[in-house]
């Protein structure tokens, strides 16, 4: 392996072994979100398919069923569909948080209005359910459309647990499952599904897939209290801000005598923020060692994700999968 | 027939009939609605689902099975589908109009927020699509699914095209299908494909759905320049002063002389509303006797719908069918 190719990403690696397949899926993509009716559609759908995403969840498909050994060309379809899933929530989601920017970039709703990103989203859906439908396999449907209940599900869990101290860490999981790892580990089984494997591949498929989306939020989740600004692109702090229950703080909060809890209702679920106390949270979750628990959980789901890859066709698919999963907790290192 | 039954109205009369399935259907919807993780998704669709609406979409499909002979329970959940779908476009619509009210209720973005309004409407939508996939009908998840995306595209169109002039009866025809009739060809359709028909009577079918939806959705808009309030449950005029293009008005713009036009383009493009518009809106209406016109579009549909359904098995459910497509222009006569 040369120099160069050990200082690649995995994903670039991976975007690069799947080059041709890839290339496929936009073409795809881009046929699909057209509207001859309502050319408002595509406007809107370009501006975020094309913005550059790194197309983490369809190449995720890509991969497993290339891995699986898969020859045909089902597997396109499905990656497409799982990335108008994964463009749909995120239209919601900047509606729904009232967003202004994502990945850098004016969101949808403030270049259009929230009205075109509700119902480009809705459009989105439609298309995805009509291009899994395309493949006419059951199992795929099913595994997809439980996966888009579990996702809107985990938003709404989201939207009510957020600010509420009653959150624990089972219902964090629950979250962060709809909000990540559903769609990861559905977009990892289906590639296993159309290439025909046995029951006991497409679960570790979709295990590794769910470890991962895991592992990767509870991470960017960590970030948020401790990152480098310039390679996360979020500041320190911003869930604190916005008044966010994520894992580091549910674990303080656990952990908290009766004046840190009354300090965590002030700022959490009161919102009654004051100067300096982004500090004094930090100090909490320093004092109770939660930013260092909260990185263990991270790398013990991204260990249970290459676990799960063990007894799977080996080959540079599945090395770069196994990567894949290093290079999520390798941010936190 | 008794006088009581002949007042009775037709849909009375077909959910009377259809009774029993529906009490299962509103079982299935009241079970899948549910959720164990986030509580505020049943408060929220119940509020919209137990509102009393006629269930109308829904009984098509039931109807439309029983017509057809179906002993099996695959309508069922069909007819819970659409219902899902129905209440998620609601729920998605009162977020993009703005609405405060709906059948006389508060709307769930008033009493709740929009944030809920759109969240659980994607509930719902993944939800029905779980459910049609439980049929193991690849026809009718096509059926279905692609309904999804002509309403999508057809709420994206006239969300662009209600306050354009340039928009034609062609237009106008688009956005109706996807704002109503789409649905309910699918409705109708997918009841004789579970039963099994043949292609030309699910392709009847279809019509049927399509020519009541279409009709039904002319009659809602020519009320609103002369129903009766009482009934209508609406203002004359609300769809003039909230700009909305319905057909009443597009026929009269092409008829339009230069000055016609120029009031047209204050009043509906520019929105500069003074006193005394809406008369002489009204008065232009009447001038290029576009109500009478409207009013014999919405007639033609509705005899559409009637001859579409003569091939189909004669009996009480094809009559009641029948009468439905009349009562739907009756309110107009």
């Amino acid at each position: 392996m040369s120099l160069d190719e050990t200082s690649e990403k995995p994903h670039d690696r991976l975007a690069r072994a799947l080059a041709g397949d890839l290339d496929r899926v936009n073409d795809l993509i881009r046929e699909r979100m057209a509207s001859e009716n309502a050319p408002r559609i595509p406007e809107v759908t370009a501006h975020l398919v094309e913005a550059g995403g790194k197309r983490l969840r369809p190449m995720l498909t890509l991969a497993t069923a290339r891995m699986c050994g898969y020859e045909g060309d089902h597997h396109l379809k499905l990656a497409a569909t799982v990335e108008f899933l994964h463009t749909a929530t995120l239209l919601h989601d900047d509606v729904v948080d009232e967003s202004a920017q994502r990945r850098g970039r004016p969101t949808a709703n403030l270049l259009w209005d929230n009205k075109s990103s509700v119902l480009v989203g809705d459009y989105l859906f439609a298309r995805s359910f009509q291009l899994m439908t395309e493949t006419g396999n059951m199992r795929v449907l099913g595994i997809l459309s439980d996966a888009a209940a579990v996702i809107a599900e985990g938003e709404v869990l989201q939207m009510v647990a957020a600010r509420d101290l009653a959150t624990d860490e089972a219902v964090y999981l629950k979250v962060i499952r709809g909000k990540t790892a559903a769609l990861f580990a559905a977009a990892a089984e289906v590639g296993g599904i159309v290439a025909g494997e046995s029951r006991e591949a497409t679960d570790a498929l979709r295990t590794y897939g769910d470890a991962l989306g895991i592992s990767f939020q509870i991470v960017d989740d960590l970030l948020d209290y401790g990152g480098d600004t310039a390679a996360t692109g979020k500041n320190v702090g911003d869930d604190f801000r916005e008044r966010k229950l994520t894992l580091p703080v549910i674990k303080a909060v656990a952990l908290a005598d009766a004046g840190e809890r009354a300090f965590w209702i002030r700022t959490i679920e009161k919102g009654q923020q004051e100067e300096g106390d982004l500090e004094r949270a930090l100090y909490l979750l320093a004092r109770h060692g939660t930013l260092e628990t909260t990185r263990a959980e991270a790398i013990g789901w991204s260990g249970r994700a290459k676990q799960a890859l063990g007894t799977l066709p080996a080959g540079d698919i599945r090395d770069m999968l196994i990567d894949l999963a290093d290079y999520v907790v390798d941010r936190i290192r």
